[in-house]
Protein backbone atom coordinates (compact mmCIF):
# COMPACT_ATOMS: atom_id res chain seq x y z
CA UNK A 1 0.00 0.00 0.00
CA UNK A 2 1.03 3.60 -1.12
CA UNK A 3 1.25 5.81 1.96
CA UNK A 4 -0.59 9.11 0.99
CA UNK A 5 2.20 12.16 0.77
CA UNK A 6 1.39 14.45 3.98
CA UNK A 7 1.44 18.05 3.18
CA UNK A 8 4.28 20.10 4.62
CA UNK A 9 3.88 22.15 8.22
CA UNK A 10 5.78 24.49 9.39
CA UNK A 11 5.93 24.98 13.20
CA UNK A 12 7.81 28.22 14.05
CA UNK A 13 8.84 29.02 17.83
CA UNK A 14 9.51 33.01 18.77
CA UNK A 15 10.75 34.29 22.07
CA UNK A 16 11.66 36.95 23.75
CA UNK A 17 14.18 38.61 21.70
CA UNK A 18 11.71 38.39 19.11
CA UNK A 19 8.45 39.76 20.58
CA UNK A 20 10.33 42.57 23.22
CA UNK A 21 11.10 44.71 20.10
CA UNK A 22 8.63 46.40 18.34
CA UNK A 23 11.39 46.25 15.30
CA UNK A 24 12.10 42.81 15.48
CA UNK A 25 8.53 41.62 15.80
CA UNK A 26 7.64 43.59 12.37
CA UNK A 27 10.49 42.33 10.54
CA UNK A 28 9.56 38.57 11.82
CA UNK A 29 6.27 39.10 10.99
CA UNK A 30 6.90 39.94 7.91
CA UNK A 31 9.23 36.81 7.15
CA UNK A 32 6.55 34.33 8.88
CA UNK A 33 3.98 36.14 6.17
CA UNK A 34 5.77 35.51 3.28
CA UNK A 35 6.25 31.90 4.11
CA UNK A 36 3.94 29.82 1.64
CA UNK A 37 2.59 26.59 2.62
CA UNK A 38 0.81 25.77 6.43
CA UNK A 39 2.39 27.12 9.16
CA UNK A 40 1.64 27.49 12.79
CA UNK A 41 3.32 30.23 15.10
CA UNK A 42 4.01 29.63 18.80
CA UNK A 43 4.66 32.61 20.89
CA UNK A 44 6.33 32.90 24.37
CA UNK A 45 6.17 36.45 26.16
CA UNK A 46 7.74 35.88 29.64
CA UNK A 47 9.36 39.12 29.62
CA UNK A 48 6.13 41.39 29.14
CA UNK A 49 4.27 39.00 32.05
CA UNK A 50 7.49 40.44 34.35
CA UNK A 51 6.86 44.12 32.96
CA UNK A 52 3.02 43.80 33.98
CA UNK A 53 3.33 42.45 37.16
CA UNK A 54 5.81 44.43 38.16
CA UNK A 55 3.20 47.54 37.33
CA UNK A 56 1.11 45.64 39.18
CA UNK A 57 2.97 45.58 42.27
CA UNK A 58 3.72 41.46 41.81
CA UNK A 59 6.62 39.87 42.55
CA UNK A 60 8.08 36.94 40.01
CA UNK A 61 9.76 34.02 41.14
CA UNK A 62 11.58 32.38 38.94
CA UNK A 63 13.37 28.70 39.53
CA UNK A 64 15.25 27.60 37.29
CA UNK A 65 14.81 29.66 34.61
CA UNK A 66 10.99 28.65 35.41
CA UNK A 67 8.39 31.29 36.53
CA UNK A 68 6.78 30.36 39.64
CA UNK A 69 2.98 30.80 38.52
CA UNK A 70 0.61 31.81 41.29
CA UNK A 71 -3.04 32.88 41.32
CA UNK A 72 -2.19 36.48 40.46
CA UNK A 73 0.48 35.16 38.49
CA UNK A 74 -1.66 33.59 36.63
CA UNK A 75 -3.93 36.34 35.97
CA UNK A 76 -1.25 38.11 34.57
CA UNK A 77 -0.16 35.51 32.00
CA UNK A 78 -3.06 35.00 30.89
CA UNK A 79 -3.54 38.90 30.31
CA UNK A 80 -0.19 39.23 28.55
CA UNK A 81 -0.01 36.44 26.61
CA UNK A 82 -3.32 34.83 25.48
CA UNK A 83 -4.79 38.88 25.65
CA UNK A 84 -1.71 41.58 25.22
CA UNK A 85 0.54 39.94 22.77
CA UNK A 86 -1.32 37.18 20.99
CA UNK A 87 -3.89 39.17 19.54
CA UNK A 88 -1.57 42.26 18.60
CA UNK A 89 0.55 39.06 16.57
CA UNK A 90 -2.69 38.70 15.04
CA UNK A 91 -3.97 41.73 14.28
CA UNK A 92 -0.47 42.16 13.17
CA UNK A 93 -0.57 38.99 10.57
CA UNK A 94 -3.84 39.84 9.46
CA UNK A 95 -2.66 43.36 8.17
CA UNK A 96 0.06 41.07 6.57
CA UNK A 97 -2.61 39.06 5.20
CA UNK A 98 -1.91 36.00 6.79
CA UNK A 99 -5.66 34.93 8.14
CA UNK A 100 -4.26 33.77 11.39
CA UNK A 101 -6.21 32.43 14.70
CA UNK A 102 -5.05 32.82 17.88
CA UNK A 103 -5.09 30.04 19.99
CA UNK A 104 -4.80 29.24 24.01
CA UNK A 105 -4.59 25.00 24.85
CA UNK A 106 -8.24 25.94 26.10
CA UNK A 107 -9.64 27.00 22.91
CA UNK A 108 -10.64 24.34 20.62
CA UNK A 109 -9.23 22.11 23.69
CA UNK A 110 -6.27 22.30 21.37
CA UNK A 111 -3.52 21.61 24.35
CA UNK A 112 -4.66 19.93 27.25
CA UNK A 113 -2.05 19.50 30.26
CA UNK A 114 -2.18 18.84 33.79
CA UNK A 115 -1.10 20.68 37.06
CA UNK A 116 2.96 19.71 37.48
CA UNK A 117 2.85 17.79 40.38
CA UNK A 118 4.92 19.20 43.87
CA UNK A 119 8.00 17.47 44.17
CA UNK A 120 11.00 19.38 45.40
CA UNK A 121 9.84 22.89 43.82
CA UNK A 122 5.60 24.26 43.65
CA UNK A 123 5.76 25.42 40.06
CA UNK A 124 2.11 26.91 40.86
CA UNK A 125 -0.05 26.83 37.93
CA UNK A 126 2.33 25.56 35.74
CA UNK A 127 1.43 22.49 33.34
CA UNK A 128 2.70 19.71 32.15
CA UNK A 129 0.94 18.82 28.07
CA UNK A 130 -0.61 15.97 27.88
CA UNK A 131 -2.09 15.59 24.83
CA UNK A 132 -2.70 17.95 21.31
CA UNK A 133 -5.67 18.18 19.93
CA UNK A 134 -4.61 17.44 16.20
CA UNK A 135 -8.02 17.38 14.12
CA UNK A 136 -9.42 20.56 15.85
CA UNK A 137 -5.67 22.25 14.74
CA UNK A 138 -5.82 20.38 11.17
CA UNK A 139 -9.51 21.68 11.09
CA UNK A 140 -8.20 25.50 11.06
CA UNK A 141 -5.10 24.62 8.61
CA UNK A 142 -7.08 23.03 6.08
CA UNK A 143 -9.57 26.00 6.29
CA UNK A 144 -6.81 28.31 5.77
CA UNK A 145 -5.91 29.53 8.33
CA UNK A 146 -2.62 30.24 10.49
CA UNK A 147 -3.04 29.31 14.03
CA UNK A 148 -0.52 31.54 17.03
CA UNK A 149 -0.34 29.78 19.67
CA UNK A 150 0.49 31.56 23.09
CA UNK A 151 2.04 29.66 26.19
CA UNK A 152 -1.38 29.25 28.08
CA UNK A 153 -3.07 25.55 28.42
CA UNK A 154 -5.68 24.45 30.17
CA UNK A 155 -6.97 21.22 32.28
CA UNK A 156 -9.93 20.42 30.61
CA UNK A 157 -11.40 21.28 34.59
CA UNK A 158 -11.76 24.82 34.09
CA UNK A 159 -8.39 25.46 35.11
CA UNK A 160 -6.06 27.54 32.48
CA UNK A 161 -1.89 26.94 32.86
CA UNK A 162 1.66 28.41 32.37
CA UNK A 163 3.01 26.01 29.95
CA UNK A 164 6.44 26.24 28.39
CA UNK A 165 6.28 28.00 24.88
CA UNK A 166 9.51 25.65 23.89
CA UNK A 167 7.34 22.60 25.49
CA UNK A 168 4.17 23.52 23.21
CA UNK A 169 5.90 24.30 19.85
CA UNK A 170 7.67 20.73 20.43
CA UNK A 171 4.34 19.19 21.52
CA UNK A 172 2.52 20.45 18.43
CA UNK A 173 4.81 19.21 16.11
CA UNK A 174 5.34 15.73 17.73
CA UNK A 175 1.06 15.43 17.75
CA UNK A 176 0.34 17.04 14.07
CA UNK A 177 3.34 14.53 12.71
CA UNK A 178 0.66 12.12 12.04
CA UNK A 179 -1.30 14.19 9.46
CA UNK A 180 1.86 16.41 8.53
CA UNK A 181 5.42 16.23 7.10
CA UNK A 182 6.50 18.75 10.12
CA UNK A 183 9.24 20.86 10.20
CA UNK A 184 10.10 22.46 13.69
CA UNK A 185 11.84 25.67 13.65
CA UNK A 186 13.18 27.17 17.02
CA UNK A 187 13.90 31.01 16.70
CA UNK A 188 16.69 32.19 19.42
CA UNK A 189 18.92 34.73 20.21
CA UNK A 190 21.81 33.01 18.53
CA UNK A 191 22.53 31.23 14.85
CA UNK A 192 22.53 28.30 16.03
CA UNK A 193 24.15 25.51 17.93
CA UNK A 194 27.52 26.98 18.42
CA UNK A 195 30.85 25.12 18.77
CA UNK A 196 32.07 28.06 20.11
CA UNK A 197 30.21 30.13 22.62
CA UNK A 198 32.64 33.17 21.38
CA UNK A 199 32.38 32.57 17.91
CA UNK A 200 28.76 33.69 16.74
CA UNK A 201 29.45 32.38 13.41
CA UNK A 202 30.74 28.66 15.09
CA UNK A 203 27.42 26.95 13.98
CA UNK A 204 27.42 23.09 13.53
CA UNK A 205 24.87 23.11 10.50
CA UNK A 206 23.81 19.09 10.92
CA UNK A 207 23.33 17.34 13.89
CA UNK A 208 22.36 14.31 14.61
CA UNK A 209 21.62 11.83 17.59
CA UNK A 210 25.45 10.78 17.37
CA UNK A 211 26.83 14.00 16.85
CA UNK A 212 24.48 15.20 19.74
CA UNK A 213 25.36 12.62 22.08
CA UNK A 214 29.57 13.00 20.56
CA UNK A 215 29.27 17.01 21.53
CA UNK A 216 27.76 16.54 24.63
CA UNK A 217 30.60 14.04 25.95
CA UNK A 218 32.84 16.87 24.61
CA UNK A 219 31.78 19.18 26.44
CA UNK A 220 31.38 21.34 23.73
CA UNK A 221 27.48 22.26 23.82
CA UNK A 222 26.80 24.90 26.93
CA UNK A 223 24.07 23.78 29.82
CA UNK A 224 21.69 26.45 28.70
CA UNK A 225 21.37 24.69 25.61
CA UNK A 226 20.61 21.28 27.05
CA UNK A 227 16.84 21.26 27.11
CA UNK A 228 15.98 23.07 24.11
CA UNK A 229 18.16 20.26 22.46
CA UNK A 230 16.57 17.64 24.45
CA UNK A 231 12.90 18.81 23.43
CA UNK A 232 14.35 19.28 19.98
CA UNK A 233 15.32 15.25 20.12
CA UNK A 234 12.15 14.25 21.91
CA UNK A 235 10.04 15.87 18.86
CA UNK A 236 11.84 13.68 16.74
CA UNK A 237 11.91 11.06 18.17
CA UNK A 238 8.00 11.33 18.27
CA UNK A 239 7.56 11.53 14.72
CA UNK A 240 8.84 15.36 13.50
CA UNK A 241 10.67 15.41 10.56
CA UNK A 242 13.59 17.72 10.69
CA UNK A 243 13.96 20.81 13.70
CA UNK A 244 15.61 23.35 12.78
CA UNK A 245 17.50 26.35 15.24
CA UNK A 246 18.53 29.21 14.74
CA UNK A 247 18.55 33.29 14.46
CA UNK A 248 14.80 35.05 13.15
CA UNK A 249 17.03 36.67 10.49
CA UNK A 250 17.25 32.92 8.95
CA UNK A 251 13.78 33.35 7.67
CA UNK A 252 14.74 36.01 5.24
CA UNK A 253 18.76 36.35 5.21
CA UNK A 254 19.11 32.42 2.82
CA UNK A 255 22.96 32.65 3.48
CA UNK A 256 22.38 32.46 7.00
CA UNK A 257 23.85 29.85 8.85
CA UNK A 258 21.53 27.87 11.15
CA UNK A 259 21.57 24.26 13.13
CA UNK A 260 19.33 21.01 10.97
CA UNK A 261 18.72 18.68 13.55
CA UNK A 262 17.68 15.19 12.90
CA UNK A 263 18.17 11.80 14.40
CA UNK B 1 -37.87 27.01 -5.79
CA UNK B 2 -37.63 25.65 -2.31
CA UNK B 3 -35.04 27.40 -0.37
CA UNK B 4 -32.96 24.79 2.53
CA UNK B 5 -34.29 25.19 5.84
CA UNK B 6 -31.46 27.16 7.45
CA UNK B 7 -29.77 25.90 10.22
CA UNK B 8 -31.05 27.71 14.18
CA UNK B 9 -28.23 29.47 15.84
CA UNK B 10 -28.05 31.20 19.46
CA UNK B 11 -26.15 34.10 20.02
CA UNK B 12 -26.22 35.43 23.50
CA UNK B 13 -24.40 37.97 24.88
CA UNK B 14 -23.57 38.33 28.50
CA UNK B 15 -22.43 41.37 30.16
CA UNK B 16 -21.07 42.50 33.47
CA UNK B 17 -23.90 41.76 35.75
CA UNK B 18 -22.92 38.00 34.93
CA UNK B 19 -19.20 37.85 34.43
CA UNK B 20 -18.29 40.09 37.39
CA UNK B 21 -19.99 37.65 40.16
CA UNK B 22 -17.71 33.90 39.90
CA UNK B 23 -21.31 32.22 40.73
CA UNK B 24 -23.51 34.26 38.63
CA UNK B 25 -20.91 32.70 35.93
CA UNK B 26 -20.53 29.60 36.59
CA UNK B 27 -24.48 29.03 36.74
CA UNK B 28 -25.03 30.98 33.37
CA UNK B 29 -21.77 28.61 31.83
CA UNK B 30 -23.71 25.93 32.96
CA UNK B 31 -26.81 27.03 31.77
CA UNK B 32 -25.34 27.90 27.77
CA UNK B 33 -23.40 24.49 27.70
CA UNK B 34 -26.56 22.58 28.10
CA UNK B 35 -27.92 24.79 25.15
CA UNK B 36 -28.23 21.85 22.53
CA UNK B 37 -28.01 23.11 18.54
CA UNK B 38 -25.65 25.72 17.31
CA UNK B 39 -24.47 28.56 19.63
CA UNK B 40 -22.21 31.43 19.99
CA UNK B 41 -21.30 33.52 23.25
CA UNK B 42 -20.48 37.27 23.18
CA UNK B 43 -19.31 38.76 26.43
CA UNK B 44 -18.34 42.68 28.05
CA UNK B 45 -15.60 43.09 31.06
CA UNK B 46 -15.77 46.71 31.22
CA UNK B 47 -15.88 46.33 34.96
CA UNK B 48 -12.96 43.85 35.51
CA UNK B 49 -11.24 46.19 32.95
CA UNK B 50 -11.81 49.50 35.44
CA UNK B 51 -10.41 47.23 38.51
CA UNK B 52 -7.16 46.08 36.17
CA UNK B 53 -6.41 49.71 34.78
CA UNK B 54 -6.83 51.07 38.50
CA UNK B 55 -4.09 48.46 40.07
CA UNK B 56 -2.31 49.83 37.17
CA UNK B 57 -2.87 53.31 38.12
CA UNK B 58 -4.59 54.12 35.27
CA UNK B 59 -7.39 56.41 34.65
CA UNK B 60 -10.88 55.29 33.44
CA UNK B 61 -12.69 58.06 31.37
CA UNK B 62 -16.50 57.45 30.66
CA UNK B 63 -18.39 59.63 28.14
CA UNK B 64 -22.15 58.77 27.95
CA UNK B 65 -21.56 55.34 29.20
CA UNK B 66 -18.41 54.75 26.61
CA UNK B 67 -14.90 53.79 27.21
CA UNK B 68 -12.44 56.49 25.89
CA UNK B 69 -9.50 53.86 24.61
CA UNK B 70 -6.23 55.53 24.80
CA UNK B 71 -2.58 53.36 23.98
CA UNK B 72 -2.89 52.53 27.62
CA UNK B 73 -6.19 51.63 27.69
CA UNK B 74 -6.55 49.32 24.80
CA UNK B 75 -4.02 47.14 26.27
CA UNK B 76 -5.68 46.92 29.23
CA UNK B 77 -9.00 46.00 27.73
CA UNK B 78 -7.05 43.52 25.20
CA UNK B 79 -5.39 41.56 28.13
CA UNK B 80 -8.68 41.61 30.17
CA UNK B 81 -11.23 41.37 27.52
CA UNK B 82 -9.17 38.82 25.25
CA UNK B 83 -6.46 37.09 27.54
CA UNK B 84 -7.90 36.95 31.28
CA UNK B 85 -11.78 36.55 31.02
CA UNK B 86 -12.29 34.92 27.25
CA UNK B 87 -9.52 32.40 28.18
CA UNK B 88 -11.23 31.52 31.95
CA UNK B 89 -14.81 31.19 29.83
CA UNK B 90 -13.82 29.45 27.81
CA UNK B 91 -11.73 26.95 29.71
CA UNK B 92 -15.16 26.75 32.36
CA UNK B 93 -16.73 25.79 29.12
CA UNK B 94 -14.80 23.16 28.34
CA UNK B 95 -14.91 21.85 31.53
CA UNK B 96 -18.90 21.59 31.13
CA UNK B 97 -18.08 19.97 27.48
CA UNK B 98 -18.58 22.29 25.58
CA UNK B 99 -16.10 23.09 22.78
CA UNK B 100 -15.63 26.86 23.15
CA UNK B 101 -13.33 29.08 20.86
CA UNK B 102 -12.18 32.22 22.14
CA UNK B 103 -11.67 34.86 19.58
CA UNK B 104 -11.31 38.50 18.96
CA UNK B 105 -12.67 39.85 16.13
CA UNK B 106 -8.63 40.00 14.77
CA UNK B 107 -8.83 36.49 14.95
CA UNK B 108 -9.70 34.94 11.39
CA UNK B 109 -10.82 38.53 10.43
CA UNK B 110 -13.96 37.48 12.01
CA UNK B 111 -15.04 40.95 13.15
CA UNK B 112 -13.39 43.85 10.99
CA UNK B 113 -13.79 47.66 12.52
CA UNK B 114 -12.46 51.39 11.83
CA UNK B 115 -11.75 53.53 14.42
CA UNK B 116 -14.52 55.76 15.01
CA UNK B 117 -13.79 58.93 13.77
CA UNK B 118 -13.58 61.79 16.11
CA UNK B 119 -16.24 64.43 15.94
CA UNK B 120 -17.43 65.92 18.75
CA UNK B 121 -15.97 63.36 21.28
CA UNK B 122 -12.84 61.59 20.92
CA UNK B 123 -13.39 58.15 22.13
CA UNK B 124 -9.77 57.00 21.28
CA UNK B 125 -9.22 53.59 20.17
CA UNK B 126 -12.72 52.64 19.89
CA UNK B 127 -14.00 50.52 17.05
CA UNK B 128 -17.52 50.94 15.00
CA UNK B 129 -17.68 47.23 13.05
CA UNK B 130 -17.57 47.53 9.36
CA UNK B 131 -18.01 43.53 8.37
CA UNK B 132 -18.33 40.16 10.00
CA UNK B 133 -16.66 37.35 8.45
CA UNK B 134 -19.75 34.44 8.16
CA UNK B 135 -17.53 32.47 5.94
CA UNK B 136 -14.84 31.94 8.99
CA UNK B 137 -17.38 31.96 12.37
CA UNK B 138 -19.38 29.13 9.82
CA UNK B 139 -15.80 26.61 9.73
CA UNK B 140 -15.73 26.58 13.22
CA UNK B 141 -19.53 26.36 14.03
CA UNK B 142 -19.68 23.56 11.63
CA UNK B 143 -16.45 22.14 12.87
CA UNK B 144 -18.33 21.41 16.16
CA UNK B 145 -17.34 24.47 18.07
CA UNK B 146 -18.91 27.08 19.78
CA UNK B 147 -16.92 30.62 19.51
CA UNK B 148 -16.78 32.96 22.16
CA UNK B 149 -16.82 36.90 21.49
CA UNK B 150 -14.82 39.59 23.90
CA UNK B 151 -15.28 43.00 22.69
CA UNK B 152 -12.29 43.61 21.10
CA UNK B 153 -12.47 44.15 16.71
CA UNK B 154 -9.14 44.77 14.07
CA UNK B 155 -8.93 47.30 11.51
CA UNK B 156 -7.16 44.87 9.03
CA UNK B 157 -3.96 47.48 9.16
CA UNK B 158 -2.67 45.85 12.52
CA UNK B 159 -4.80 48.15 15.11
CA UNK B 160 -6.68 46.38 17.89
CA UNK B 161 -10.02 47.97 18.35
CA UNK B 162 -12.39 48.22 21.56
CA UNK B 163 -15.80 47.53 20.70
CA UNK B 164 -18.69 47.60 22.38
CA UNK B 165 -20.20 43.78 23.31
CA UNK B 166 -23.89 44.88 22.19
CA UNK B 167 -23.10 45.96 18.89
CA UNK B 168 -20.56 42.75 17.92
CA UNK B 169 -23.82 40.53 19.02
CA UNK B 170 -26.03 42.32 17.03
CA UNK B 171 -23.28 42.50 14.12
CA UNK B 172 -22.44 38.60 14.49
CA UNK B 173 -26.58 38.21 13.93
CA UNK B 174 -26.76 40.19 11.07
CA UNK B 175 -23.91 38.63 9.43
CA UNK B 176 -24.52 35.45 10.04
CA UNK B 177 -28.41 35.47 9.23
CA UNK B 178 -27.78 34.96 5.46
CA UNK B 179 -26.55 31.71 6.56
CA UNK B 180 -28.33 30.89 9.67
CA UNK B 181 -31.58 31.24 11.30
CA UNK B 182 -30.64 33.21 14.46
CA UNK B 183 -31.88 34.12 17.57
CA UNK B 184 -30.38 36.89 19.18
CA UNK B 185 -30.47 37.00 22.96
CA UNK B 186 -29.31 39.64 25.18
CA UNK B 187 -28.92 38.96 28.81
CA UNK B 188 -29.04 41.92 31.32
CA UNK B 189 -29.90 42.79 34.75
CA UNK B 190 -33.41 42.86 34.14
CA UNK B 191 -36.37 40.08 33.37
CA UNK B 192 -36.89 42.24 29.90
CA UNK B 193 -38.36 45.29 28.90
CA UNK B 194 -40.35 46.61 31.48
CA UNK B 195 -43.87 48.71 31.63
CA UNK B 196 -42.95 49.73 35.54
CA UNK B 197 -39.60 50.13 36.42
CA UNK B 198 -39.82 49.44 40.09
CA UNK B 199 -42.32 46.69 39.44
CA UNK B 200 -39.18 44.05 38.07
CA UNK B 201 -41.91 41.70 36.86
CA UNK B 202 -43.96 43.87 34.79
CA UNK B 203 -42.02 42.59 31.71
CA UNK B 204 -43.28 43.43 27.96
CA UNK B 205 -43.09 39.81 26.79
CA UNK B 206 -43.79 40.23 22.96
CA UNK B 207 -42.68 44.00 20.93
CA UNK B 208 -42.56 44.40 17.36
CA UNK B 209 -42.04 47.91 15.70
CA UNK B 210 -45.45 48.82 16.65
CA UNK B 211 -45.94 48.28 20.03
CA UNK B 212 -42.21 49.52 19.96
CA UNK B 213 -43.31 53.05 18.74
CA UNK B 214 -46.41 53.19 20.77
CA UNK B 215 -44.86 52.30 24.04
CA UNK B 216 -41.80 54.76 23.33
CA UNK B 217 -44.44 57.95 22.48
CA UNK B 218 -45.83 57.08 25.95
CA UNK B 219 -42.83 57.19 27.61
CA UNK B 220 -42.39 54.11 28.98
CA UNK B 221 -39.43 53.06 28.10
CA UNK B 222 -37.37 54.52 29.60
CA UNK B 223 -33.70 56.05 28.04
CA UNK B 224 -31.20 53.45 29.34
CA UNK B 225 -32.99 51.26 26.88
CA UNK B 226 -33.26 52.84 23.95
CA UNK B 227 -29.56 52.53 22.50
CA UNK B 228 -30.14 48.51 23.36
CA UNK B 229 -33.36 48.47 21.66
CA UNK B 230 -32.07 50.42 18.95
CA UNK B 231 -29.59 47.67 18.33
CA UNK B 232 -32.32 45.04 18.05
CA UNK B 233 -34.32 45.86 15.62
CA UNK B 234 -30.88 47.08 13.82
CA UNK B 235 -30.58 43.37 14.44
CA UNK B 236 -33.89 42.52 13.22
CA UNK B 237 -33.92 44.48 10.12
CA UNK B 238 -30.89 42.70 8.94
CA UNK B 239 -32.94 39.81 8.70
CA UNK B 240 -32.21 38.43 12.62
CA UNK B 241 -35.21 35.94 12.86
CA UNK B 242 -36.00 36.93 16.68
CA UNK B 243 -34.03 39.22 19.79
CA UNK B 244 -34.70 38.18 23.03
CA UNK B 245 -34.28 40.27 25.80
CA UNK B 246 -33.86 39.03 29.67
CA UNK B 247 -32.41 38.29 32.80
CA UNK B 248 -29.37 34.73 31.92
CA UNK B 249 -32.27 33.06 34.73
CA UNK B 250 -34.35 32.70 31.91
CA UNK B 251 -32.18 30.13 30.28
CA UNK B 252 -32.90 27.70 33.25
CA UNK B 253 -36.36 28.87 34.65
CA UNK B 254 -38.55 27.72 32.50
CA UNK B 255 -40.84 30.21 34.11
CA UNK B 256 -39.33 33.50 34.24
CA UNK B 257 -40.87 36.06 32.31
CA UNK B 258 -38.33 37.17 29.25
CA UNK B 259 -38.54 40.35 26.10
CA UNK B 260 -39.43 39.07 22.68
CA UNK B 261 -39.25 41.50 19.84
CA UNK B 262 -39.98 40.67 16.05
CA UNK B 263 -40.35 43.14 13.39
Amino acid sequence: MIEKMKQKLRIIKIGGNVINDPGSLQSFLEDFAALEGMKILVHGGGKKATEVSEALGLQTTMIGGRRVTDTKGLEVVAMVYAGLLNKNIVAGLQALQCNALGLSGADANSVLAHKRPVENVDYGFAGDVDAVNARAIDLFLQGGLTPVFCAITHDAKGQLLNTNADTIAGELAAGLSGLYEVELIYCFEKKGVLLDMDDPDSVVEHMDSNSYARLQKEGVIVAGMLPKLKNCFEALHRGTARVVVGSPGMLRDREMKFTTITL
